[in-house]
């Protein structure tokens, strides 16, 4: 591994190296790049679960719904729902502006798709589709920060949208700290210590942003850990804000997913008790449909003025995008055991869970085996966070490099051997700890090929930099 | 016509009462509501364009490319489109994000398309392909907007997209007055006046937007007045940000769209002389693609680092919807003499451009012979925006009701015939005048209708309030 330059390294780009090896090949220490930055499934070539694309195409061109040769290239499940969901829209028209909450029809299905994973109810007028969850969390902050005195209790390490938006919305990020030994658990007597603190410094903390499961960290939260969470929102008046958007991503037995309504429910708190807001997104789950931007979030237990304002700031775009807006309805109602497409819907989604489940596995175990490495299990989501025990003197070459000490490791991985990672600053990290985010969605074939590069350079590395 | 009570008018809600003629039909003095109020024309029976979603269908499933019953259901342009656009999407993912400006191939036809437009060169880097054009205004007002001191030109009257957005990011609205009585011309005159009046107050403007063709005013700016408008903005130091999004929608021989890009390059003004931005949408134009949610702004005239911003505000959402993206690229590259496709393609585009011009016609000529309304041409666009001579005793009933004059005269007439506009007072105009803005949508069967029961609560009206 050649030593780079602080230049160099300044200057490197996956896209202008990726560039670079198709105008000249063999002029990289390695042959493509590997991105596992990005949690962008279809990217890397995870192939639309059909059943879900029969239907968008149907409505897309309902003309097709009327020739005799689509009953050849559709499943019959796909043309009834293709049928049922445009006549749920007023003229079939899905070339018009919907309701600024979205279509009601597909908000009916949405609320019957949580009714029947919760076991509680659902109701349609709770439901705000979103072109995919970041429009929605963006509402959220824009209602809920006033200036900055008002704070949002986010998970140190979080996704950045979160503190994207709060300092777009000019409020307080007020941290938690996610605890890596307990597997990224979430430690009550950390957020009353946060919110106290908070407090002290004259902050109105207002919600609560928990992501379950994790990003950038893919734990899955423990039931009775969501009993305490909930717990603790009620008792301090908090907006519990949570991002589920990965609930369909869970790849160990002994945990599942259990939505923070079911959790609330379950406890016996009702509307009144505990305003709460659910996101999900098409971007995610098994179906990784990022490109179509859909996705809703369920408002509940908010005073009827408070709704009101929510719905002005979604009709301020008019409404999302219809396509958007018919995928969250079915990844909410996939096909049922006795539909035509029932059997290959079933093994599509399986293959595709099983295989991340087994890639997130190879990765987390050549991680720990690797010297000055420590990765927690991915029990959820789509990523890796493992800790990289950096040496003092790879701490001291990224000074002189003026980068973080895991932005230069990343770096420094990225031109030996085309891995893209995102350093762990980007998220937010216990001070003087290090980390590199990982995805775990390269095809399965490829996986391989990741680990040996990984290996191979990061034992050059502590070769290098061991103290 | 009964007359209403103040807490009838005050309740009277379009959807409401549409369900009150499904439960009780006939008891209303209406069979059907006629929707006037919303640029929304596939919500009111306007069909979609066959080739733009042959090809959206496609390549939502392409799968359907590799059957031999696709060659029979689908026109053969349209499968070459499909193939084309899925070659330069990587992966052929229609399901992964993409770069947060837009598929560079989809931004390559853009620019071919303005290329082929203006006759002037556009470039794939200035386009930012975006969810309808809203997004797109927000982007930019969020990026002028640092304080309440800064300050943006808008047209009164204005489609209120603009006033939202500069409140939404604590701006200064800087007015300046279309004149009616000249078709809803631009004064370069009152222009200066309100730009010197708004900086004595301190106010730093920062930008004009200009909506043209004009919503809700429906004027089609003369090429004189475009040159005048970009040598004001150059010699102001003026953004000019120029809403376009009704480009296709011109109704009148003598009058033509011109892209002010166009208009600026003609003069001579390239790139470092004039910072500015259009906005388009797939919304309008023939085509009405609104619940799809795609457009574009090119940007031209930037400095690198104020690009860089840009580019960052737009990659906090990730990516505009890919069936959108592939919608913007569309309109602007239809189908072209001797592809399979175009005579069917033109057929269809020029039923519905003629088909409004005709309704745009005979809406305005039934204005123009009322009673105390007159009534400017529709050039472009999707409205009239008739001025209502409304009577003082009009005038006092409605104070009486605590409804603005428009607004009481806007909801006197849904109650008696069904019939939903927007109140002028919605979109700003000169205190004391009042208007109302009615689409051109309604289907033309329905016309007639819309002309016949306008007419008579008109009348009704002002026998019951005239002076």
């Amino acid at each position: 591994m050649a030593p780079a330059s602080s230049v160099a390294v300044e200057n490197l780009n996956p896209k202008r190296l990726q560039q670079q090896l198709q105008t000249q090949p063999g002029s990289l220490p390695f042959d493509q790049i590997l991105f596992c930055n990005i949690g962008n499934p279809q990217s890397l070539g995870q192939q639309p679960v059909t059943f879900f694309r029969e239907v968008l195409a149907l409505c897309d061109h309902p003309c097709l719904l009327e020739k005799e040769e689509t009953k050849s290239l559709f499943s019959a499940d796909a043309i009834s729902r293709a049928k049922q969901i445009l006549a749920t829209i007023p003229g079939r028209a899905t070339g018009a502006y919907s309701h600024s909450q979205g279509i009601k029809g597909l908000r009916d299905a949405i609320a019957a798709g949580i009714t029947s994973r919760d076991g509680f109810p659902a109701n349609a007028d709770d439901i705000f589709i979103t072109d995919g969850a970041s429009p929605g969390v963006h509402m959220m902050m824009q209602l809920l920060i006033r200036n900055e005195k008002d704070g949002i209790l986010c998970p140190i390490p979080q996704y950045p949208l979160y503190s994207a938006s709060i300092a777009l919305h000019g409020g307080a990020l007020v941290p938690y700290y996610l605890d890596e030994k307990t597997g990224w658990g979430l430690e009550i007597s950390d957020l009353k210590k946060q919110l106290e603190d908070a407090r002290s410094k004259g902050i109105d903390v207002r919600a609560l942003v928990v992501i379950n499961p994790g990003n950038p960290t893919g734990q899955v939260l423990a039931e009775d850990n969501q009993y305490d969470i909930v717990k603790f929102c009620k008792n301090e008046g908090l907006v519990l804000l949570a991002d589920e958007v990965y609930q369909e991503n869970i790849y160990v037995d002994n945990k599942k997913f259990n939505s923070f309504k079911k959790i609330a429910r379950s406890m016996g708190y009702g509307e009144d008790d505990l305003p709460l807001v659910s996101f999900q997104s098409v971007s995610k789950g098994y179906y990784g449909e990022c490109g179509k931007r859909g996705g809703y979030m369920e408002i509940t237990g908010f005073s009827a003025p408070v709704r009101e304002q929510i719905y002005k700031v979604a009709s301020v775009n008019l409404c999302s995008n219809i396509t958007g807006q018919i995928l969250a309805s079915l990844v909410m109602n996939p096909p049922k055991v006795g539909d035509e497409s029932y059997a290959s819907y079933k093994a599509e989604k399986d293959a595709i869970l099983q295989s991340l489940a087994r890639r997130a596995k190879a990765l987390e175990d050549a991680f720990n085996k690797l010297e000055g490495i420590s990765c927690n299990k991915a029990e959820g989501a789509m990523y890796l966070f493992p800790q990289i025990h950096l040496p003092q003197k790879a701490i001291e070459a990224a000074k002189a490099a003026e980068k973080a000490p895991d932005a230069f490791y990343a770096l420094r991985l990225l031109e030996s051997t085309g891995i893209v990672v995102v350093p762990g600053s980007g998220f937010g990290q216990v001070p003087g700890t290090w980390h590199i985010r990982c995805t775990i969605l390269p095809q399965e074939d490829k996986i391989p090929a990741v680990i040996t590069r990984f290996k191979a350079f990061h034992e050059a590395f502590m070769a290098e930099y061991r103290d």
